[in-house]
């Protein structure tokens, strides 16, 4: 049966939740199309990424693959097509890194997109009701570090699967502390789901 | 058996659906506590507005009465405490009128406060997990309206029950045109019913 | 020689400079259209703010009156038109002091209305290139106060001259530190000479 | 003497100015550093942008290139650092087209970066008082178009000079129709003439 690597976040910055992780636990081990969900949560962390995101694509051999992380004062599903080479952060990861414009892979190209086509993607979702969009920026941070690292170890080990990054808006609890957007656990779910049958379709 | 009137309003600016105007419908006739909902639906119209809201309170002489409708941008419950002596709007309400900048009421206060104490409210709907806020602003649309001439009425007839006016999210499906928060219907009637709850408390 | 008092306002909040305050210090003595402006810094304090306004207008008997500050989000020159009676802020005042949701002024009235007309005021300053706009809600800081009292002062005193409060952007020097939108000091200097001459015409 | 290549565009999407065509015109000749300035207006166009820009570079073979146009919500100088494979755009550029999420270029990389180390550019802007900040995402309309086609130009042609692109905000006039952030255009200049001469520096 076919594999879905599908990773989400530990919390960061201060805070005690990550919808991204919750969903990544949420949905492991679930049946998603003809394939089952291998649910994972990674630190954020600039440094250890690389290798933990190489190791899970060794040893799972998926299908294909979905990062998720959080966007927060993103008030849609945001689908990301692009990675660049470059980490930058205002606020320490978990192990205290904050880089400062500086590239992710001093030999690797500029960017690399995603390997699902994500404009289908963005118009089921939203034909399904959820908000949603495409995006042509997935930041600076660990999201951006995720698209650009999969996209390598995939290329690295000439594995050619679906391959893409969502971005996920606050939970109504998070939203709590500060004003801001925010969306249920069970509507992401639902979104994540969605993108989930849509990548392993191409697969 | 104490009366709760809950008001929401039309579509409005083009829109097909209002999330108010959803909620109002879903409580109608639903018990909160020891009390009755009447819902009801209001037309956009800074004309007929004020009548309608007295001929409300004449008929069903409500134990508790509580305003609802859509602020567009917004991305939490918000609950108003100040409706302000103005009328201004860029965009034409469903008669098609769009005042300039011209008072609700010639010889009114300058503003009036709702009777039913907010802060305790706001507390209790976070404690409840669902993102809340406190306003001093109800804008110069017809929800601000709504509040100013529904305590107007209420002073009038020297019926003291505690009133206010509920600010609503985009629903779902009304950020698909346009990027914004949103928030599902389900969580805005659980919110409303906390609200309702905590107004028959006060009745 | 009529006298057009203009204030503003000390740094607060950890900031070392206060547009509002640059353009009192800048145009203290200057002579706008027939009168000559008294420029005053006042204090960012809840409590104090009531009785030193109510000296200005004492010592002063000035023939109009125009309280400026900072609305550190805003892009756009705006002239405020309602006070209401309420403190409310998360950040301590300069005196240390956070009022949390209570009145200005436990037996006065919901609002007040600067007396000075507004609407035109705004068609002038975009008519000269400058961007401002009508606002209808000067917040719940020592702006909306220094609104609320000032007009109470004048009432109490039977003084019916022009008032009305002036919200600045910041300035560049201070979007340095957020990204956030600013305006040169010369052009809010500009600006406010600009809605100076339309009160003195008005007293 | 060296020549600073220095590019605007036309107003676009219904607008009557474009404050990155204005500076171009008005640095048009100057004397910077020891180079001097040829400033060029360009049309807002998809697909004839790419001839226009190599016809520039084969032309007048400049010493350093600086490409500038509109961010209307942006309230600083923003300086782009990359520049994505990918035109889109909901609105029709001065052609009447609006690319759908399709690459610039089909057999080109997924990004370029800008030649000009921007780092220290943004340092030195905001040493000058002019808030400005580092950007990594240049958007998927013309100015994108623009970093992407020059850079590749200069690839072509082998010819290693400093090439980046700079983001204005709106001017104040334009900012008259809807709130928005703006930036008189002196201001825009002494930024432009700051970054021109960090680039001439680096040729």
């Amino acid at each position: 049966m076919p594999t879905l690597l599908l990773t989400g976040f530990e919390p960061f910055d201060g805070g005690t939740v990550n919808p991204s992780g919750e969903v990544a636990r949420r949905l492991d081990g679930a049946r998603i199309a003809a394939a089952t969900v291998v649910g994972r949560v990674l630190p954020v962390s600039f440094e250890r990424l690389p290798a933990l995101i190489g190791e899970l694509v060794d040893r799972g051999a998926p299908d294909a693959m979905l990062g998720m992380g959080l966007a927060a004062a993103e008030p849609m599903i945001r689908l990301e097509q692009f990675a660049i080479n470059r980490a930058h952060s205002e606020r320490a990861d978990n192990d205290g890194l904050a880089p400062d414009d500086r590239p992710l892979d001093a030999v690797g190209p500029a960017a690399r997109i995603a390997t699902l086509p994500l404009g289908p993607v963005v118009a089921r979702l939203r034909a399904a009701g959820i908000p949603a969009r495409l995006s042509f920026h997935a930041g600076t941070h660990c999201c951006n570090l995720w698209l650009y690292h999969a996209l390598a170890a995939l290329e690295r080990r000439d594995r050619r699967i679906p391959c893409a990054f969502i971005h996920l808006p606050c939970l109504p609890e998070q939203a709590l502390a500060t004003p801001t957007a925010s969306m249920p656990l069970d509507l992401m779910v639902e979104a994540v789901r969605l993108v989930a049958a849509n990548a392993i379709d191409q697969a």
